[in-house]
């Protein structure tokens, strides 16, 4: 056995026998520990801070004493006294090994440390960005052996850090010499190293070590809204996010009448372009402002959408997809310089990449959402859906997964709903109806107290009750069938059948008034047939999609549910599956996912091969067209009723008590709306 | 052995026996005979036209009787009344094998066909383009399998052309839905192959055939003037050339003088790139006009130029190539869009190629002279000079060459010369005087005629005779000496010392008489002692280059030396050697290349493997910096000198008969000019 000190690094637990002498940094990576750094062992970046262990260590069998590791430098100590370190820590290039012992590599000093997400599943993204920064020393130009000064970068780059080849753009090429002279020929430089490509990219280069760190976007660019994460692509923590509306919306509020919009408007498709590619450039620097950084510090940035917003966002006119068979110009990824997109407030050399898409109608959404909730993976049945203005639905397990889209439409987002209006303060979001009162009661957004409760007046007095959103209309309709105040069929009673001066008369209907406040001239807010026949279509459409994924693998039910979206964070599972808005299932086994599509942007941005496994998975995912389906239509209408639901949900016992009303008994008033087949 | 019928191909002598009713483009395939089509083999593009020979060929071993080939069917019968087809030609896609025959493969059809260089050189450049076109059947969508646009057309390229994978920038993803519908699934793609890159690029798609050819620029960018070579990328025939003044001459007459502008001007380098774009996308539209073309149809650029030129095209301020160590920014090749450099006129997908440079003073230029003079293949030593306002200068054999750049300044091109202009109608070009009565006769461009033979002043009567261009004012200082009216340190005699009224006192010095039109308002042209200093400046600094890299080599001569450039195309060899502009060498060993540096650029835009090829031969190349080599002084002052060369040059025995005069014996006053060191 070596006599050599004994080296054992936690948590991996890797070990090996070093001459005395060796750089704790040295051993770490001959050992091929997780131990960061950016300046390569000069001493000035601080990344490879370690924690050695002193004491008996009996299940590692090491005994370390004090002198284990080499005193204190002076390196150290400037460091110290400049930055600060935390008690214990020491630097990984400068403590040498003098004895047996065991160090611990906290998280922060791992390259590949693990970040857990926001969400509500306690998975983790492991961090391995495309984009890294290197400290590297160039040779100074010498006449005798011309070489250009990117050649001498490449040629340190690979001596010093093992990068085999890069490249360079022109913008970089034009500010390469005076920053290597500023820096005295010592230099930061973010590579972008891509999963499908051995050259890497020289996306910046800075003087000296760059200390200002390196950020990259996460953006889901949805219909309506688009979100932005700025994520520390050291840390992999956001630390900032911010959404704008969708400036496309003045050209067609879903996705259909942007298609159509194209089709009847020539250039229309670029003026959508032109919106989106400016609103996402101002957000992008909005978000920079609010996370204090450069936004020239954004050097990457990911994208997830569905397949219109896909098109729009690349200048493709979506024309094909509005028409069978629904034709995508391209499937697969994308990997583009930022500036291919206009995104001109951020790095010049930023690079960014587009999740692929699944099918015409299945996106680089539903490919995120895959990413993220991994049904490839799952050992039980999983279906998830994620609700949008198009919900995309996934239905798998380890053997297979399945993926379509169904058009909902935008009113579980609250449009084409009387009193609807987007998640905003002064929405209502829940709502209960008392079966025996036919009272309702509700919460608006902006104020955790409920309306009947103490102070709620007064808490709401800022921004008033103002409308319903999308969680707070499915509530409703669910409550409204829970009390009684509604039949199978979607029909409201009038106010004598119902019991109650809250049913009121509108024409040949009737509406639920929930809050009147015109009398101190507010709104007044009811639910009016029209809403509930509005919802009923998009249940009736996600219920369908649904379905139609189950009966394409075989099943009557699935084993759990998942509520991606960031309306799935808000709704209630149990007035979801009262309205029948998803399969039935036990309650336990609905979650919810949170952004889903979001988080597998950011997977995509924080770990590059994650890419690689994400295009692998679409390409297996099998893709089903809910718009030439029969089955689908056959769904959609029998999906119309809102029948009782007692044995899945002792929860209502209690309502299941009253008579179950039918307002509509022989009227043949009560249909499925306009999509609905009469037989 | 086979009872299959025997087909040989001519030139190539390929042979092989085919089953009959074997396509003969199938049996060229198979046997690698170079047989062009663009469109497959479908009998659309008529790019496989072949010629069979009947009767008897013992050379080849066969007798061909009529019948060896199957009938002229319905698809030559259309092509040829819609195109016309010449006498006994088949296409190769239509006719069949169905005896013994010969099949010669006209050079038109051919792919890899050679092209004789319009340059004195009789070497040929095989046609291997980078950008080719393909014709191409892709399969419609199918919703049940949905993939992209893009990865059908991807698909389709594999199944029929073997091409590996592509890539496709947005430009072109936002076409191909309309154009593939256009085509009706049958669409012409132009490919670019890059020597460094196994993904080709989509570079342009047009419905159906295209038959609108393919073109690419050969550019050679100077400081002066900026010509484009229009090439045709199928045939590698120059359909148009074009040229312009640099417009950055407005900056700075010289290199030097543009490197200063840049340190004295904050951005002076990027108004030096913004005036040069500018100045080439209008060239490019101008040459494409001259050919006939859209100027969407040129595909591929290649840039040569020197340094500084290389770096203001690309944007890079210059600054650091007018300082030791002269250190480049990037020396190796470039392969970009064409939009990167602001190409917007030309496809907008055009790709540009950019030869490596040799040194920071030795540019792409000088690169482009290696490529098309090849001195690294020569079994004896050649000197390749490629003279013009920097004079680029090779010597080697197989062995090992050497380069360098040495600082003429731009005498040679008629500038800093008193009554010189550039080449132009007008100016005088050529230039004897009579030993004996020293009276000059002359040929001005634009003109055939002597000034003493008859009609010369009828000819030039539209012109004028307006000054002294480059080779003009060469000839003229070698005449004055061979006339003994210039002494071996360079200066003009008296009138009266030199026995000419022609030889005129301006100052202290004086000046030879040329031409006097003033009576007529037209020019007095004089050849001054000023000129005579400015000439011998620029002969030196060319003379000691080459001085300089014999001595690297360890020689006192060579066996050949190659003049190239636009200016040595023009210069009388005899002439250059009396001045001492060259080393001696056997006249008959002195030749001229043409614009080597421009064939250079069409070399590289026509054979795709030549950038391979002389990346790897700058790489070999020892590069020489004359600004650090105290002997680049020494042979420069020795080099002021002009002596007789009796021995050299029987041409001149005449001369030698006369006295060698020296109208400054012991007066000290004929120097080496300002760069003159005094002992």
């Amino acid at each position: 056995m070596s006599t050599d000190p004994l080296v054992v690094f936690t948590p991996s637990g890797k070990r090996g026998h070093f001459a005395v002498g060796t750089p704790v940094l040295t051993a770490a990576r001959q050992l091929g520990v997780d131990l960061d750094s950016v300046c390569g062992g000069r001493g000035i970046c601080s990344k490879c801070q370690i924690a050695p262990s002193y004491g008996e260590f009996s299940k590692h069998g090491v005994t370390a004493r004090e002198g284990a590791l080499s005193e204190w430098n002076a390196v150290e100590e400037r460091y110290d006294q400049k930055r600060g370190l935390k008690p214990g820590r020491r630097l990984g290039c400068q403590a040498t090994v003098q004895g047996d012992i065991v160090i611990d590599v906290p998280a922060e000093s791992q390259v590949h440390r693990q970040v857990v997400r926001k969400a509500a599943s306690n998975r983790v993204i492991q961090m391995d960005p495309a984009t890294r920064l290197y400290f590297v020393e160039v040779d100074e130009p010498d006449m005798h052996e011309p070489t250009g000064d990117l050649e001498r970068l490449e040629r340190a780059l690979k001596a010093q850090w093992d990068i085999p080849a890069i490249r360079a753009d022109l913008s970089l090429l034009s500010k390469l010499q005076p920053v290597l002279r500023k820096g005295k020929w010592q230099v930061t430089v973010a590579l972008h190293k891509s999963h499908t490509d051995t050259i890497a990219r020289v996306v910046e280069i800075w003087p000296g070590l760059h200390e200002g760190g390196l950020f990259g976007l996460a953006i889901d660019l949805g219909s309506t809204t688009v979100a932005a994460h700025l994520t520390d692509l050291e840390t992999g923590a956001v630390t900032a996010s911010a959404g704008i509306m969708n400036p496309q919306i003045r050209f067609g509020e879903d996705l259909m009448s942007r298609v159509s919009y194209s089709m009847m408007n020539p250039g229309g498709d670029k003026e959508m372009t032109r919106a989106v590619r400016e609103a996402i450039d101002t957000l992008a620097v909005e978000v920079a402002k609010e996370g204090g950084i450069d936004p020239t510090l954004i050097v990457e940035v990911v994208f997830v959408c569905n397949p219109v917003m896909h098109h729009l966002l690349l200048g493709i006119d979506p024309v094909e997809l509005g028409q069978a068979p629904f034709a995508l110009a391209t499937s697969e990824s994308l990997s583009l310089d930022a500036r291919d997109l206009d995104l001109t407030s951020i790095n010049t050399r930023a690079r960014t990449y587009i999740l692929p898409c699944i099918a015409g109608h299945v996106g680089a959404d539903a490919a995120a959402v895959a990413l993220s909730e991994e049904p490839g993976k799952s050992d039980d049945l999983v279906l998830i859906i994620d609700v949008g203005t198009n919900a995309e639905i996934l239905l798998g397990d380890k053997s297979h997964v399945l993926a379509c889209s169904s058009p909902t439409g935008p009113a579980f987002e609250g449009a084409q709903i009387s009193s609807g209006q987007r998640a905003a303060p002064g929405a209502i979001e829940a709502i209960r109806i008392d079966p025996v009162t036919k009272e309702p009661r509700f919460r608006v957004i902006g104020c955790e107290l409920w309306s009947d409760e103490d102070g709620f007046d007064a808490a709401i007095a800022g921004s008033g009750i103002t409308g319903i959103c999308g969680s707070g209309i499915i509530e409703a309709v669910a409550e409204l069938r829970i009390a009684g105040l509604m039949d199978e069929n979607g029909l409201l009673g009038s106010a004598e059948a119902a019991g109650t001066p809250r049913m009121v008369a509108e024409g040949r209907t009737h509406s639920y008034l929930v809050h009147d406040s015109t009398d101190a001239g507010g709104p007044r807010i009811t639910v009016t047939q029209g809403d509930i026949r509005a919802i009923q279509l998009a249940k009736s459409a996600l219920y369908a999609g649904a379905r139609l994924l189950m009966d394409q693998r075989g099943v009557d039910k699935v084993d759990r549910i998942v509520l991606a979206g960031a309306f799935g964070a808000h709704i209630s599972n149990l007035h979801a599956m009262v309205l029948g808005m998803i399969p039935d299932a036990h309650l336990d086994k609905v979650t919810s996912a949170g952004n889903a599509a979001g988080t597998g942007a950011r997977i995509a941005l924080c770990n590059v091969e994650s890419r690689r496994e994400i295009e692998r998975v679409v390409r297996q995912i099998t893709k089903v067209e809910t718009a030439i389906e029969p089955k689908f239509q056959e769904h959609f209408v029998a999906a119309n009723a809102i029948p009782h639901k007692t044995a899945a949900f002792p929860e209502l016992a209690q309502v299941v008590t009253l008579p179950s009303p039918n307002f509509n008994a022989g009227s043949g008033g009560g249909g499925g709306g306009r999509r609905r087949r009469r037989g």
